[in-house]
């Protein structure tokens, strides 16, 4: 690797966590203190080590389990990590008592440095980083929201997912990096280290990045980048990173007016902008859009195998909306073939039934879900030569005909369906978009996830997906 | 107008009608049958008229209110409309005696005809449109769901909605005309009647498009086609009807793959793909990629107000968030633009908590929901020179926040946020990404609905519609 990898695992399990700020209750903004709320939020983690709050006011007008101290230097035990919620300019004298307490690493959730439109706070930024570098301690941030990661019980928020998983993350907004666990979560997938770095005064994103690359409980990296200082570096990590696992990135500032806002979110210099597509190509990493399809491209390489093409045959109940999906698979740049000779010849012998149409796109018609169907059609599709992958619509409003017509249930239906799709070897996909009630929708939705069955609410964002992971060489789904 | 524009409000109101098929219910498919179906619908939806059905087997196994006729000779009373269910190859005699009874209209459900690969279908078409003609009946179809008007209870699936709107429909796709009717209701909308006509072999697209023109109940016209014999005469009545209302244009087959689906689905030529963009775009009507789109644009043509042009004022909780949409504005073609100077001073006169940046996009960091600041910002971008709307970026996860912060319900932060928007003058859009648990969100996103603010799932979808309101020049929304 051309960086000098740090091994952060260290970072990552800490024995012992002082969070310190302010602990007292705003009677104005009604609001629960910083300090408090990230207390709780390792304590909802479970975080195993030993835990206290450092303020200098003292006891806690809201209880809690944790002992409050006025000074990290009286603190009994030793102390790994603290977490910084006071005001940007109490962070250089109490960072110079946390040096002196021995303390490894220090995330600064306060903003008010360098991205502030304070002159001030670009001062106290590096007065930090060189009370930091003096003491031995790594800082991340400032402005972040610093570590999550389930399996050792670091976290920060209560309500964040407490399942660990194969997704690593490095995200220059807090924001972002919350949007994604949850939204992934919902998508079934879970984390094993995300890491929010803001400003990125000393721990850079390529050292996270090196670090997650070589991470054994990492197996697939996302990242929320919006600038950095040392792009040179940057890039580098990406390329080996890429090289070691699929690495999904997110450039935030890549317009005029995304950028002139994002120097004012991290103080970043978004800047070298038609650099960045560039560079992320070069580097084999894949680049996304927005955070919508950086989850849905996350959970298809969490769950698809490698599609050995863009050749698909889509399969849909209605005749009218598959002439429709046809057309939009087309302008996404995929195909739509006919079916090999020898597909329609092994299907018309075991099919015959009137409406339903195996040209490719197949029109299932009045077929629906009749189980005699299915095995010898996901047989055909197995065996043909046109065929790289199987994406199949369900139209929400058919589902409920068929609850009317049939008097079953639509959670059995796609139940049997998805013992069928068990056994297609062909990479597999879903699309199940809006039509009835969402509720209807969601349930079914959540049963393919719980199948790990890439399932996506529009074709446009299936399709965006599937873009991506058909350019990654590797085979294997993440898992 | 230039076609001679029918007065087809007798087809959208019969006396009385009669659904034409077997009764029989089908052991082995097990499936309720095609005549109870279209029966069942329009008994839910309270069609006040005489109603029976037409069977040569006589008397139906299951159970029901409506007599049951061998022959539609033998319906005491007249007869005004009627829907086929038998197999093709029944209309053409059953047709003749409708003719010998008065029937004036014939919705053919049943397929079999000109869309199928059989050459005997095209036959049976041309003989029932023979028929028709001879015996001075309007068909719909064949191939096709027909007439849909809960205005007065014309019905062709149970379990649609039974409130009457604004929004007309032709659709040459059942599916998509229920698809669209289901995801519609969804985002708060209603229609005044919809027709799928299938393979248009008597009443043409162009005939229902030119009624709907005129039809004082609609106000905004909605077509999927997928393509048409006279293209001439569709492009007079698109462009008349464009400039009375609002005509949204989903083109099915525009691709090679969509075509050749088309041509199986209801036997349209879909070709001369490269005229029909053009022909939209001079015809005035606005043409929309997909059936999400469709439903997007129509809320919005709906709800919204016209903006004077594409400068938004960009708002959200999260600065990473806000970022990435700014980039996603302008890909789609908008502005984040600088706010002006005096809304600055204005701003910076009323609200001056740190950490929150009234640049644009609008970083609300700390400020959240309060109350104190929506009145003055609202206000002063109600007047600000730069921006011609304000969308606005719902982020469920912060939200969620709140609720832990602040002890205050999600629920009752938007409905006080509803009540400041209430007083905005600028054209208000809402955007409510996917993020923690799907029910939360559903429940915002059905909370501003309610309050007739647009409000969409994607960045995405909220500025392809946003696109179409702006290219439209009527000022309001059609309501």
């Amino acid at each position: 690797m051309a960086n000098d990898p740090p091994d952060l695992d260290w970072l990552f399990h800490p024995r012992s966590i002082a969070v310190i700020g302010s602990t007292r209750f705003d009677k104005k903004t009604q609001r629960i203190p910083h300090a408090i709320y990230f207390t709780v939020a390792l304590r909802a983690m479970g975080y195993p080590g030993a835990l206290c709050i450092v303020s200098r006011s003292g006891a806690s007008e809201i209880s809690g389990e944790e002992k409050v101290y006025a000074s990290i230097l009286d603190v009994p035990g030793p102390v790994d990590h603290v977490i910084f919620c006071t005001p940007a300019r109490a962070v250089p004298p109490i960072l110079q008592e946390c040096a002196a307490k021995g303390v490894r690493s220090a995330v600064i959730f306060s903003s008010g440095f360098s991205e502030s439109e304070d002159p001030q706070g670009r001062d106290l930024e590096a007065e930090a980083l060189r009370i930091a570098g003096k003491g031995g301690i790594r800082l991340i941030g400032p402005n972040c929201m610093g570590l999550y990661c389930p399996e050792s019980g670091l976290n920060f928020r209560a309500d964040l997912p407490n399942n660990p998983g194969a997704t690593g993350m490095i995200s220059q907004s807090g924001g972002m990096a919350i949007r994604t666990i949850f939204h992934g979560t919902e998508k079934g997938m879970g984390f094993s280290k995300v890491v929010s770095y803001g400003n990125e005064s000393d721990l850079q994103s390529w050292e996270i990045l090196d670090y997650l690359a070589r991470d054994e409980k990492t197996r697939l990296i996302l990242a929320y980048i919006e600038g950095t200082r040392d792009g040179r570096a940057l890039a580098r990590s990406l390329r080996e990173a890429s090289r070691r696992k699929p690495v999904l990135v997110l450039k935030g500032g890549l317009t005029p007016d995304g950028s002139r806002a994002a120097g004012s979110h991290t103080g970043s210099m978004a800047g070298n902008d038609r650099l960045w597509p560039a560079m992320l190509r070069q580097a084999g990493a894949h680049r996304v859009l927005d955070v919508n399809e950086l989850v849905d491209t996350a959970m298809t390489f969490s769950y698809l195998k490698r599609p050995a093409g863009r050749r698909m045959t889509l399969m849909c109940i209605s005749g009218g909306l598959i002439v429709n999906y046809a057309d939009v698979a087309v302008r996404h740049g995929f195909e739509v073939p006919e079916l090999a000779p020898a597909t329609r010849t092994a299907l018309s012998e075991v099919i015959n039934t009137p409406g339903t149409s195996f040209a490719n796109p197949i029109d299932m018609a009045s077929l629906f879900f009749s189980d005699r169907i299915y095995a010898p059609l996901f047989e055909a599709l197995d065996r043909d030569a046109n065929t790289d992958f199987i994406l199949f619509i369900v139209a929400m409003e058919y589902m409920r005909g068929l609850e009317f017509q049939y008097k079953i249930s639509v959670q059995r239906i796609v139940e049997a369906f998805i013992g069928f799709i068990a056994r297609v070897e062909k990479p597999f996909v879903v699309v199940v978009p809006p039509s009835v009630e969402e509720e209807s929708r969601l349930a079914v939705e959540r049963t393919f996830l719980k199948a790990r069955i890439p399932t996506f609410l529009s074709m446009d964002g299936a399709l965006r997906a599937l873009a991506a992971r058909i350019d990654d060489p590797r085979r294997e789904a993440v898992g």
